[in-house]
């Protein structure tokens, strides 16, 4: 099943069913008015917005009218927790051949993960506002999962039966502002402002075969400025995959209903060509691309973004067709300027 | 004004209004059911709620009934976002001479802070369930403001009328979890587990002449296993008041209704006595003290907390009665061992 959150001018918006297609969309108003809700009350609420959704997909919906993304707010426009990973090993191991930052072992063993701020989500179409052109704006082209209620000191098998939707995510960060937080030790806050979600969440059984424990078996494309940069593969070299994240997050407490777990921007490994690596996949966050520039050059030279640029993220199923819907906005001024 | 969450067996629990002297509570069902919608429509909800407020204190609520802190939940018992500090100069001082930390300059001139887990606090007299027994189990008594809206790049003077409510916290950590955390660079998270909040949340003005320009001029009391152990001056030695603390967090994006941010530790720095550097204040946690002990004596003494320890935290207007009723728990395994 696929849903959507529907702008209203309320703080949490008006739950949508989304046909399998994207064509159309029908309020879930009969059920349930928020996805929060149903999240709170999965097992009697969620069986109900699948009926729908089987009457939508068949054309049978009373009421179903043509889904628009820009109309979207986040799946959750905002939520009561947001745990974001690098659950790649890619990036690990380019920072430490790039020699640019300090990373320790145990990034091998066990995720690096940082709690990041829920309260105030960006939707799918809506600009991005950094106060400052030059504080180092990048995206991150990452998939995400939306948890039941998780008990403290889940397995990570366990963890994954706690997966309740999957979305994709433009985890924004502003990169100059990271040396000097990583400083204090005590991680991001500033250069960690409001992540973007995908217009849709959907229930594992939408990726079929894709979804195969705990990892999405699929490309995630980011292209910026309308260049493609990135198809990058979600699957293979998700060195922890969902489940081990959630058991991480749910060490030494439990995770409620709602919480939203990102994979870090999705990254593959170079290869070597003629005696030098390339990364032929391309990239999911420019930090990254800096960090190939760093070790193919010897310093980086692609620039972060500027106001004005555009960003677009999006996964095709197996069947070619677009399984969450397009993340695409703009980076701009708070002011509008 | 004062606010309580009554359980109700629901995630958000039943929104009480309090006497001003805590004896007698309403529910605030005819206004709101649960804080966040107050949060939510601040302008158009309080002033019901303040009506209500005055009814009780005068005597004349028709439903009144006995308060018992023991059937609260935290005050909001699941938020969109927890931002705690460390906003007392003492600590900083202290890591500093105790050598047993790397604390950069820029401490000195802006606060440290960190995103923490909001999706699941703990209720004032609720236990405080900790997987391992040594996992340097801490209290931590604080104090925590709720604001409304907040705009990107507010001011700290701005910043102080985003103020709603105040409160009093127990930011419970893991102390033995924090090194391996720290030198992933990210953070913490499993070592900042659920956080505990005092059974009522008040408006600023409930605080009289104590409230002075975003700092609470009043004592922050900690028991420890029946043992008084800290009686910290919560104002002047505040660093950064609250104003500045939410600017710090709005630096590059907005706050929304509902955000709590924290104070850190309530601290006080040493005087001298013939020669020797005292704490006569005590202490609001025992890493603290455990710092004071390593600069006093070379190597700290005090273990940190174990199964069945007990902590209350309280804070006494100048009338002498309390302000936000007590932080009264237990440490307890998860099953209950």
């Amino acid at each position: 099943m696929k849903l959507a959150t529907c702008k209203d001018g309320s703080r949490d918006g008006q739950l949508l069913v989304v046909s399998r297609d994207l064509g159309t969309a029908h309020y879930a108003t009969g059920v349930a008015d928020k996805l929060q809700q149903v999240l709170d009350d999965w097992g009697f609420l969620s069986p109900q917005l699948q009926d729908l959704y089987e009457q939508l997909n068949a054309g049978r919906a009373r009421h179903a009218f043509a889904f628009d993304p820009v109309q979207c707010m986040a799946p959750l426009p905002r939520a009561y927790q947001w745990a974001d990973s690098s659950a790649y090993g890619n990036p690990v191991a380019l920072m430490r051949r790039a020699g640019n930052a300090e990373v320790p072992e145990s990034a091998d063993s066990e995720p690096l993960m940082y709690q990041g701020g829920s309260d105030d989500f960006i939707g799918p179409c809506d600009d991005v506002l950094v106060p400052g052109e030059d504080m180092g704006i990048d995206f991150a082209a990452e998939l995400a999962v939306i948890t039941g209620d998780v008990k403290m000191g889940t397995s990570p098998e366990q963890a994954l039966d706690g997966i309740r939707l999957l979305m994709i995510a433009n985890g924004v960060s502003l990169r100059n502002l990271v040396p000097a937080e990583l400083a204090k030790g005590l991680g991001f806050f500033q250069s960690k402002p409001a992540t973007a979600f995908g217009p849709v969440a959907v229930t594992p059984d939408e990726l079929g075969d894709a979804w195969e424990h705990g990892r999405v078996h699929l490309v995630v494309q980011s292209t910026w400025n309308g260049r493609r940069v990135g198809m990058c593969e979600a699957g293979p070299e998700m060195r922890f995959h969902f489940g081990q994240l959630i058991a991480h997050a749910a060490r030494t407490r439990r995770l409620r209903a709602g919480s939203i777990i990102g994979s870090g921007a999705v990254s593959n490994q170079g290869v070597e060509r003629d005696g030098r690596t390339e990364w032929p996949k391309g990239y999911s966050c420019i930090a990254e691309k800096r960090c190939i520039e760093t070790i193919q050059d010897g310093a980086p030279s692609t620039e972060f973004m500027q106001y004005g640029d555009t960003i677009r993220i999006e996964v095709k199923g197996r069947d070619g067709a677009s399984v969450f819907g397009a993340i695409e906005q703009r980076i701009a001024a708070p002011d509008g300027a």
